[in-house]
């Protein structure tokens, strides 16, 4: 037998620098394909973050150069409040280092890996250090960083400092070099595309070896930043609330309404009643069986949700509906923000649209787009609880097909926001299974479920009504002819009879003895705005609505009337004319238009 | 705009411990349910990986008591080789301590992590410190510690160390309580089940609330430990490179052939004479440009895989078959382990084994049994490379119907064994997707495929021949009465002719005069073991093949005989007596039998 001894030898403490080193694909750099996305995903996650904290406009860069067979240097500059020169060792090269892990609030980052884990990354594979530059102000120099971590120690080594001049008067540059691959160009692209729609106040340029790309910012406002909330009493874990205990000493009944969200005083002294613990005696001195009745009545006693709207920071229906339209002409889209929900102590919101048709594919499985406080989801998607939670829904009820996911021209959208959202691993991948938020997303997709099949069943019964029409029409000129043997009378015009059914719009030029008409009659059931412009040597002068315009040339003259008219209403002008010339119509599209210059 | 100043204030260093704490779920922490069955899986892992190092037969107890409505208290003895005093508070009290995480070899935990995570999940639920008890061996006593872990620095407080008594001469005892609920029972069964399935050497008792349960151990043998092995020149990346030389003061010749697997002078030779670089200079002393071209060089020179024999642990065909059999009592089971593989220099090797029939449910998906490093994996079964590499097969091609996954009375394993498995996240519930080992995973079940195929045709043309046998025996009565009729003599007995074409066993005793004579013949075409008991007032006595074994009751005599048959092949024995009493056979399953006793 091997004694303890020996084994007790090996026994040592690893860093968590050498322990993501080792286990890099569990922070989304499984390969160097991969790698260069993460890096850049990361490093937009920072400078946004850091752009809405400090009220910036973000306006960011991405420069991806090739310098050897298999090796990239990537650029990312953004123009935010930059950092510290003291913090920027230990903001790039020290894994486990940042801001906002402790903030009960949305945001993009929060475990201070991300950046540091790119550093790592690009040294273990190129062995080249980082180089980062920072400015905070226009009054400072900016500075220019270069450094590596430490692994066994999970500590920055700067190998070189100095200031420099800069042409922006503040943000920050970080510079890395790896070995990689532009495999997944389409992907990056496709990231910064969705990340747009999402962040519609931020600039993004990109360069690949030259040749550059902008997505450029439709809206001129920084969103809120979302503000930081205390922990809800629902959220908390016996441990936690034994850390906060003991390092307080205000009296308890204080401790609860400074140090918890949604407490005030009424509440407090409920808890303490019902838990039998006297309100005055200091936090730090309750004993573990009172820490842990009071956790326990802290969980059954009824208390409002946390404060969503000033933590949280939800795109919006709108904002949706504009982006996706924008990026596919969809001929239906639609958006829903649920109101905010919890789980396990944490606000959150689901927000999902729908859309149909227009540039959209119309073989295979639906397009699934999945965000996460506003940051694409790339990877993964079938161990996503967003895509379970869309295969969960009978499809076919809305008048959709499926295999799994639903199939045909569809886009499916939804945007998970949370103080806390449970990605299922380090590398943000997927959303893990939570009942509260998968509820939260079925129940948005079923009500925009609704309203594609509503849309559906609209544009069905639209085509049956047209096809009905079509067979009538082609037979009108038939009896027309007929009708006029019989009579003997000559052939009438039926266009304007087609057009009524067609449920279009009719415009007819004709000359009635020494004046020239012009009728638009609107059979469709949408208002309708065109303009009519009429050249021929007639003036117009006299004309019964008189020309919005009129223009002379070479003896002919144009005239043109702006025209606006609801559903199932007429226009009609006549002038003194002996017609000729020609008559066009612009603002509405022909397939919608039946156009007759009987006088020609 | 706020200032970086301010949002330096924010900037802090997180422990990896208050990391863990928050992502607990990334441990397989995501809810009560599964934290009972995370805490002992992590505890038998380091259990059995202990054993095996000191070559120790396992002999596993967990206990799980009910402390309270929702809290329970577990714990794992083991009789391992212990752990000394001096570590023990750093093994279970720090997160990121072990002494496996720089081999290159197949073992269960490697992260130092699983069990002092379960030990941060004990206090921040139930407040409680962790209970453990370790003795390394007869002549020391047993240390008891009670300890917890300091979250926010991840070092380990110790509340209590005495030495005690212990009844074990070695071994480890670790004892949590937390909030759970034992909602998971026969998932945590299923998974004990599992783990003494590739785990034969191993003994595990459960005691839930007093109810005990035994997985007893079918093998004696300790399976050979794992041998750790150099790193592979194939899967070395720059910054590890760098990092080995920087530490060697060898020549860079010596180095290579030192410091990796599969390298010998050859090798070595070849590698510098392409990399350009002289054999005589020290590692430490090679510029990073010289590291690189090394790099470069070693990963193209054909160099032979890592030596898997030592470092891997596979279960073994015969061994997964029994395993599987005796569990499952299948109509077909068949296992196959594939040739090492290697990814990325990591060695790895694919066992799968196909079992149909028997206790398998037969309608729904085929039953899904994954294994890593001998360790069943439970959760996540679809983001799992494993079944992803299931779902790929076209098993309508081997006579299974399919609905993604292969569908009947199917059980599918597969075990992935490496010195690195690839797991998608920290909690180790799925096997990433890696090309190679998919590769070979889809390999090994298409053999296996093919050889079910084989079985379920012959199993149908067995079908298809009883059916007809069937058929034809329901009319031999009613021939045999018709020609009885005919040629006037008495019906004749026809059950044996019914035993020929049916394919059974027949067993006959008649009466010949004054003599009994009992008759089996074999009709099947596989050899058979029985044993016939003749109980009368004969004594069995002169016999023309004598009785096994005679024994007398009361004035009858029970005559015993031991038959073993080939196929086709018949046993006859007389003796002299009058009948009657009974005849009855033991071995033999009654639908593969016809008996006829015809003295009666």
């Amino acid at each position: 037998m091997v004694l303890a001894e020996e084994l007790a030898k090996q026994q040592k403490s690893i860093s968590v620098a050498e322990f993501f080193e080792k286990n890099k694909h569990l922070l989304g750099f499984d390969s160097p394909t991969r790698g260069i996305i993460t890096t850049i995903k990361e490093a937009i996650d920072n400078a946004l973050d850091a752009c809405e904290e400090s009220m910036v406009l973000p306006d960011i860069l991405v420069i991806i150069r090739k310098t050897g067979s298999d090796t990239y240097s990537i650029a990312v500059e953004d123009n935010g409040p930059g950092i510290m020169p003291e913090q920027v060792p230990f903001v790039f090269g020290k894994l486990l280092y940042g801001s906002r892990f402790h903030q009960v609030r949305q945001s993009r980052g929060q475990q201070g890996i991300g950046i540091s884990a790119a550093v790592l990354y690009a040294q273990l594979t190129s062995g080249t250090p980082a180089v980062v530059i920072s400015r905070t102000g226009a009054k400072t120099k900016a500075h220019r960083f270069t450094l590596m971590i430490r692994t066994q120690t999970n500590e920055p080594e700067v190998l070189s400092h100095e200031e420099i001049d800069w042409a922006l008067p503040h943000g920050t540059r970080i510079e890395l070099e790896f070995a990689s691959s532009m495999a997944a160009k389409k992907r990056l692209l496709e990231y910064l595309k969705y990340t747009s729609i999402v962040n519609p106040h931020a600039r993004f340029r990109i360069e690949i070896d030259g040749e550059g790309t902008t997505f450029e910012r439709v809206s001129g406002e920084v969103p809120p930043c979302p503000r930081s909330i205390k922990p809800h009493p629902h959220g908390i874990e016996l441990g936690i609330l034994k850390r906060m205990a003991a390092a307080s000493d205000l009296p308890v009944e204080v401790f609860l309404q400074e140090e918890f969200s949604r407490v005030g005083k009424k509440t407090a002294s409920e808890i303490l009643a019902l838990a039998l613990i006297d309100g005055g005696v200091t936090a730090s001195s309750l004993s573990p069986p009172d820490l842990k009745t009071l956790l326990a009545t802290m969980q059954t006693v009824r208390i409002p949700a946390p404060p969503a709207q000033t933590c949280l920071s939800p795109i919006g229906e709108e904002l949706l509906v504009e982006g996706l339209e924008k990026e596919f002409a969809l001929d239906f889209v639609k958006a829903r923000s649920r109101a905010p929900g919890v789980f396990s102590g944490h606000s959150f919101v689901v927000e999902a649209a729908i859309g149909y048709g227009g540039r959209l594919e119309a073989e295979g499985s639906a397009k699934i787009l999945r965000f996460a406080n506003r940051v694409p989801l790339l990877y993964q998607q079938g161990a996503c609880a967003i895509t379970q939670s869309i295969q969960s829904i009978n499809w076919k009820g809305y008048g959709i097909s499926q295999a799994g996911l639903p199939m045909g021209p569809v886009l499916i959208l939804v945007h998970v926001a949370s103080t806390n959202v449970p990605f299922t691993s380090e590398s943000k991948d997927a959303v893990a299974s939570i009942p509260e938020v998968e509820r939260e997303i079925v129940l948005a997709l079923q009500e925009l479920g609704r309203d594609l099949k509503l849309f559906l069943s609209r544009r069905d019964r639209g085509r049956i009504a047209e096809d009905r029409a079509r067979a009538v029409c082609a037979i009108i000129p038939d009896i027309a002819s007929k009708v006029a043997e019989i009579v003997e009378a000559p052939v009438p015009d039926t266009s304007a009879i087609e057009g009524r059914i067609m449920r279009r719009v009719v415009v007819k030029r004709g000359l009635r003895g020494d004046h020239v008409s012009i009728r638009v009659d609107n059979h469709t059931a949408k208002p309708v705005e065109l303009t009519l412009y009429d050249i021929s040597a007639d003036t117009g002068e006299g004309a019964t609505i008189p020309p919005d315009f009129v223009s002379d040339l070479d003896g002919e003259t144009t005239k043109c009337w702006r025209v606006a008219l609801p559903p199932h209403e007429s226009f009609l002008t006549e002038y003194p004319g002996s017609g000729g010339g020609s008559l066009s119509v612009q603002g509405i599209d022909e397939s919608q238009m039946v156009l007759l210059n009987l006088d020609e």
